[in-house]
């Protein structure tokens, strides 16, 4: 609170930066190579409204954009750099950019310290000791911000989605950035801002976790860190802002191999497992394992009730899945609750027989039962108090041997996926327990193309309904355990 | 040993169930429905060269397959028989093939103990007596036997791999025998026998595993064990076998609600985790957590040789994946070893500079690194002495990106798979060092089927080569960790 003044006049900064209305890119080539050239096009690919200036000392134009001999020439305000010059060229860059007022740089460029050269060193102190005279720098060593709502995106991401969302992100890692950019897209993970920021000369872990703290338009926060430069501070701030929204951490280089890793990546300190891992449990972080968990457990967070899980229910038609639905339910500390003889009774009224069975899990036999028997399912099933989620399991590619079987063109005419989505919507209406759809493609084959396309098609119809789907049952159950270990924890932090 | 007749026998016997030279399917409707005609479907669409005879005591024909009404009216011997009629006909069905003189009978119906009802359980008893006095049966309530050898296939299969291979798997759950046949024919795992044993009234776990131990056809083991019969029997086979081969299990229902479940699914009994884990591990057999794992175990085994891996070389483009390496690598027990000035120099002559590293991981900075500069790295690397195993990762969407950006329609045509695998093969080649592709599919939205469909072809170039592909490098990690675990547990007995 002691900081609000300072904040706000940060916030301008960070405004400036995020939702640039003038944006200039130093070091694009007249050719379609190099990253200059690559984040106009990334940029104009994405959408960015504002004005954008690129900048070659040779002049010349690159598609239809004239290109400024300097940065001087450009008649107007700019309000962000991007700065894609060879290393040596960077610090006159980055100055010239000072002195015209820009608010921040991001500086894709690498050639730094991550060489482990004392050249490449020597030039990154003289970035820091620019940045330090008055202006912002995200990088060098990265792939810059992507924020869809002002239409910046990241160097290789011209097909980010564009739909804003309530996810930051923040990694050291610019291959990281990207690739949670691409799954979040298809996943129905959508972001408030991602930002790669490589070797973190000036803005970097601390400081862009407390402005996404603070930053409205995001709720949730992920973390890929390799390592951290001040660990106090961090966790300082780390602990402030897990008190108030999730904050999802994927630790890198955690081994000895993985701590040298780092060294050569980002030229950060590492740090050892035990003092890594209990320091952000203490601090109330949520840890993830790898890129997949991180951006599961942010689509759980972004579309699932913050609330305790202990219940599930789990349907659908083939009976290992139930088994292995007990089993997984355990390892991620939820349980499966057995349904007594009426509730069992009840739900097996629209189950075919034999073969179906319905204590809990709740094994339909065939893979063909459909919408309207799961309403019936799962708002029974809901009914239970025990029950605090629901999940359905969908083995889609069954519907391509029906269609194979009946002489059928195209299986998506007989596959009910969007009724299926909308059955589980009414349960989920009727009975306020949320609902989860587990879609494993075990068909992965060329000459299942179709069968992937379904799936893909599908995964939107339930995602347009605001249910979160997953490949796999284990992954649906440790995302579900991350949001109830969150709420858990903050329940207990209120309690104390 | 002193078995040696009894098993002559009995491979008679089971010779003529795994290899009939004429199947009769009893209860096969004259419309395209049921258990009855999806066999023959199935049968036929897989290329079943032996006799084929349908059955229904109404006759008629089913497409353009005439109908007996009774077995009895069959003029030619017949060698299998597959039921697919209601529980309450099966006894005297399976009467009817017994005095018939058939060597076995798989059994598809449901409606037995699995039901949990007194009828079915009398119904399966009977069914046990009958069996008892001269026929095999696999089943009921199964998917019954897939030989690709022989043109034998499961219930749901008639797309399953025609190639024959060295994996036999025994699967008391129907959906995992079909789910693994699936995942098998694209992930390059090939089959000698499957057989989906579901209720096992006759023939399960104990006696099919010791069949499969002395199958000259079958080289690697692979079970989903629900609960086993006799355990004592059960461990003493196991190890005799394990002790010859690698025997892959995975244990399902080892939970409270998984036990459960088992109970419904299969009617056998499961067992606690403790016990369970800790005789598997005495027995030698390989524990894997699920259907995903064993899959790529038994890839993992069916590519790679089966010696103890110790150190790794990595080498990908994105500097995360090479962070996340090391901590993977020691989650599975594997370690990348630094390399020295040296070799480092060497490999990092033919990266991008700057932005490389390659001290292992070997960080190649692009993603667009091609098959002669990887062919180098691979090469150096994997004549360090402590490298026993090379990892390439390809990320293959960027080259859609690249297509994009070049104007080019088609992405297939400016990826250098089939040279990549190449390049792999060579270096393996040149060090005898076994070669590994990860290939991870961050794009899954509907827009990247073409980035799809590459991934699939460039798993087949792959495989083409007898290089195994994996989509995380973690699970690639762990199947390797599997095989390297056998390795030393059969040095280890050797050497006792």
């Amino acid at each position: 609170m002691e900081c609000k003044v300072a904040h706000h006049d940060q916030d301008h900064v960070f405004e400036r930066i995020f939702h640039p209305r003038s944006v200039a890119v130093i070091g694009v080539s007249s050719q379609a190579a190099g990253f200059g050239s690559g984040i106009v096009d990334a940029l104009r690919a994405i959408g960015f409204q504002g004005a954008l200036y690129g900048v070659n000392p040779k002049g010349g134009t690159y598609r239809d954009m004239k290109l400024f001999t300097s940065l001087a020439d450009i008649p107007d305000p700019i309000d962000f750099a991007v700065i894609a010059v060879p290393a040596g060229f960077v610090p006159e860059t980055l100055e010239e950019c000072r002195r015209r007022g820009i608010a921040g740089a991001e500086i894709l460029s690498a050639g730094f310290s991550e060489t482990g050269t004392p050249e490449g060193s020597a030039l990154e102190e003289e970035v820091r000791r620019i940045s330090a005279r008055g202006i912002r720098v995200v990088g060098p060593n990265c792939f810059g911000i992507y924020c869809p709502q002002s239409g910046l995106t990241l160097l290789p991401g011209p097909d980010l989605s564009r739909e804003s969302g309530h996810v930051g992100f923040l990694s050291q890692s610019g291959g990281m950035s990207i690739d949670f950019g691409h799954i979040g897209k298809w996943m129905g993970v959508r972001f408030s801002k991602v930002v790669s920021f490589g070797n973190g000369v000036d803005l970097r872990e601390t400081e862009l976790l407390e402005y996404l703290g603070r930053d409205p338009e995001t709720r949730v926060i992920a973390m890929y860190v390799e390592g951290v430069e001040d660990g106090r501070g961090f966790f300082r701030v780390l602990r402030d802002v897990a008190a108030r929204k999730p904050v999802i951490i994927n630790k890198g280089g955690l081994s000895e191999a993985g701590s040298r890793a780092v060294a050569s990546h980002t030229a950060s300190m590492g740090g050892s497992r035990v003092i890594w891992e209990s320091a952000l449990r203490q601090a109330g972080a949520i840890q993830v394992g790898d890129l997949w968990e991180l951006a599961q457990t942010c689509l759980a967070f972004s579309l699932l009730p913050w609330q305790v899980y202990r219940g599930i229910s789990v349907a659908g038609g083939g009976g290992a899945l139930g088994v292995s639905a007990g089993d997984l339910a355990e390892r991620y500390g939820l349980s499966l609750p057995v349904f007594d003889d009426q509730m069992s009774d009840r739900i097996l009224e629209v189950l075919p027989r034999p073969g179906s069975s319905a204590r809990n899990p709740v094994d339909a036999a065939n893979p063909f039962v459909g919408p309207d028997a799961y309403r019936h399912v799962f708002t029974h099933a809901g009914s239970d108090a025990r029950v605090d989620a629901q999940v359905l399991i969908q083995l889609l590619h069954h519907y391509k041997s029906a269609a194979l079987s009946l002489g059928v063109d195209s299986v998506h005419s007989i596959t009910p996926y969007e009724q299926q989505a909308q059955a589980l919507a009414d349960a989920r209406q009727a009975t306020g327990k949320p609902a989860i759809l587990v879609m494993p493609d075990f068909k992965q084959g060329k000459e299942s193309l179709d069968i992937e396309e379904l799936i893909r098609d599908a995964r939107q119809a339930f995602l347009g309904k605001g249910i979160p789907v997953f490949s796999d049952l284990g992954d649906a159950m440790q995302a579900l355990s991350h949001v109830s270990a969150y709420a858990a924890h903050q329940h207990a932090s209120r309690e104390a």
